[in-house]
């Protein structure tokens, strides 16, 4: 999408240690014109599946799945929670996930009365470079029943494994700006061709 | 607002320890086309104020603040994080909040790039109880030199004193449910009087 990719080229910043910063605009203040155009994109990518869920991952994930939403006819948005909370009670899909950003592993959940057999299920985060994020959230869709109809994702780093893995589960995966390569010393960052 | 404390006495569940689970609609699960209305209501209480950036905190303030966003003229919205993260460097604003509900002490903070004198500043939240939350968010918007022009608020729980000592320094807040008492027992959920 070109619309990301340009404000990536303008806005990201790439650091040491494999690290595109965008908080600018996508994880910390948040473009809600950009991600509203973003929903669109990906409402046309998957125009032909009967998606009526949005499920996503707190933090960031939560502003791109709730403008995406309104491209999808306003449909529910469930975010899954990251560590037991005492306000969660029931009963809950759990799955382990790691994070590469926080260096820790978190407990993450879905209550079960919010997603279940009869859902149609689009995933959407904001990046997607070793996946166990996503690989996390597809395991909660498979527990509760749903069928995971795709994933859309703004930025994935490609020349990560991630998204090969997914995909080679037979995952649909849309990601609106796929990056070949990035270098910190320049300041570059390299978009896989269309 | 009418077509909130209708949905609360819905759907909100009354638990024992002052706890009010709206879990199905705010917090958990998303209904974003309400949270638009309730986005276009806090642009019309505040219609004289110049406001040009939106301030909330992760998580479940996201949701509503990016919607609400849309009502403010798809102005940016930054959410405040708790924790420090590998991916946020450089200078910034700091505070330290009690959470309630986690019964636990976080540091909270903004980037001195996404916040300054120059902005107009609506803190939305999801609750407002001890309001421990919301002097935090108040406080970064002070160190930052930015103005606050006001605090709009999902739900709160009025007979708690936090509304009160929020008001007492002179800052408007804008509630749009508020709860004057709530029963376990029964499940009732009594609101203030508009």
């Amino acid at each position: 999408m070109k619309l990301l990719e340009d404000r990536i080229r303008a806005q990201g910043i790439v650091k040491a240690g494999n690290v595109l910063k965008v908080d600018c605009f996508l994880n910390h203040q948040l473009d809600v014109a950009l991600f509203r155009e973003m929903g669109r994109e990906w409402k046309r990518l998957f125009a032909d599946r009967p998606i009526d869920k949005i499920l996503t991952i707190e933090a960031s994930g939560i502003a791109l799945a709730c403008m995406a939403a309104e491209a999808f006819g306003d449909c529910p948005v469930v975010f899954a929670k990251k560590a037991q909370s005492v306000n969660v009670d029931g009963d809950v899909y759990s799955v382990k996930i790691e994070s590469f950003t926080h260096k820790r592993v978190y407990d993450v959940f879905v209550s079960q009365k919010y997603l279940g057999p009869e859902d149609h299920v689009l995933i959407i985060d904001d990046f997607l470079a070793n996946g166990m994020a996503l690989e996390g959230l597809a395991e909660i869709v498979r527990l509760s029943g749903a069928t995971l109809e795709g994933i859309g994702i703004a930025i994935e780093k490609a020349y990560q494994g991630g998204g090969k893995a997914i995909r080679e589960k037979g995952i649909r995966v849309e990601s609106l700006a796929r990056i070949a390569a990035m270098d910190d010393l320049t300041g570059e960052v390299e978009f896989v061709e269309a």
